[in-house]
């Protein structure tokens, strides 16, 4: 299966413009199963007021979603990325899952970061896993890595993959998610932007660095820290139902549920 | 407050041999608060019958609970490390947490590795945190890193410093415990030993590195990979009652537990 990312700088606010560069980032992908796009890939990230969230946003049946199933269908891949969700008058920092068929799935970000409390409410959707093309694809945003309770739980929904949009600010992800990948045995796919968006008050670096983690904790792809990236690698998907770690250990049988904090 | 880990090269079945050594890697530490020595430090490991486990194990009041209370009297410091416990008819892969005037606590691993599951019950405690000179220290062991909700549950019972006694053969827990530390803002001492042990059928090389991590995921003592090594480093456990990580995000407070395996 081939599985891959997009790292761009982001517009803030210039959606068609971003669209643009996806599509020409895109341009020699012409066999991948499975592209990842940062969070939020075509809003940009740092808002000054809740109505320029609010001007941003879109429901699943939106732009991006139609932009996602456009390249979908040029690429034949799955696509996964970041947007401004609006639902039932909620703005949410949603992903969403677009095959050439359809929005297969919507993720909420359920660990929102830093000023993000302030225009988005919190993820509503339950983790899940779709199967796409036979693998379990589960899906994740930027700072719920941190929250090692998500990959937990889409592992034990049966997660090969997790695929990660990201805006990531902090230097700490890209080495914990060989933590995570190993002691869970899957894949993830961390796509970050990169660029400076100073807006108003506010100012972040966004770092870079995507990265495509395996089963055993070892980085795969690892993307420039600024500048903009396109990289698809194989990988083998069914190797991670196997959660041996040695003939003794298991990572999900070995757990000891009845001592973990639920259960004190 | 000072605390620090010794590292050494294990005798096979040599318990006063081990002991002696202890006691000299101790001989210029006058002034610590906690010092942690590595799993089974004085049994050694790489056991070739159940009977061999037998002989070398002992209750929470034995020769090795004696020996530690001697090297606390001696260093005014409380030690945590690991034996081979008997109780009950079963056998423990545990840790006792001694002061100069008690044995505080015991800890039986959670989450046996490889062929210790021949030799051992798994343990049956629960984890625990105790109060050592006003900071609340947990105890895990070894293998118990592969699985983040052992350092979560600590976490959350309020654990400022985890004490980490190891016989690590793979490469992946020191850099683990970066993660482990700053998803959970607390210390950990990880106490590993050296060197081969070869018997029978069976030959484990142990990797030295041991390590004390910080809240923030800084290493703040590494030992070598090959030598034996103390170290003695001053923290300062109260900053990890503060679990945000910004003005916006807690570690505890932001965690989403309805959205998690246990309710699902």
């Amino acid at each position: 299966m081939k599985v891959g990312y997009i790292q761009l700088k982001t517009h803030f606010g210039e959606k068609q413009k971003n669209f643009n560069k996806v599509a020409d980032l895109l341009k020699d992908v012409d066999d991948a199963d499975i592209v990842v796009l940062p969070e939020l890939f075509a809003t940009g990230y740092t808002f000054k007021s809740i109505e320029e969230v609010q001007s941003l946003s879109e429901s699943k049946d939106g732009e991006t979603s139609k932009f996602l199933q456009k390249m979908a269908k040029r690429t034949n891949a799955v696509f996964i990325g970041g947007f401004v969700e609006k639902f039932e008058n909620k703005l949410f920092n949603s992903a969403m899952m677009v095959s050439k068929e359809e929005v297969i799935d919507i993720y909420r970000k359920l660990h929102l970061f830093n000023k993000e409390k302030k225009w988005f409410s919190p993820g509503n959707t339950k983790l899940t896993v779709n199967n796409i093309k036979g693998t379990k694809v589960g899906m994740m945003i930027c700072f719920d890595w941190t929250f090692p309770e998500v990959t937990r739980t889409l592992s034990l929904l049966g997660a090969e993959i997790i695929a990660h949009p990201a805006n990531l600010v902090l230097p700490y992800c890209q080495n914990a998610m060989k933590t995570r990948c190993f002691c869970n045995r899957l894949y993830a796919i961390t796509a970050n932007r990169i660029g400076v968006e100073q807006r108003g008050e506010d100012s972040f670096e966004f770092t870079g660095r995507s990265q495509i983690t395996s089963y055993s904790g070892e980085i795969l792809s690892s993307a420039p820290s600024d500048a903009e990236f396109v990289d698809i690698v194989e990988i083998f998907p069914k190797k991670t139902r196997n959660k041996n770690i040695n003939q003794f250990n298991n990572v999900h049988e070995d757990r000891r549920e009845k001592f973990y904090w639920n259960n004190l």
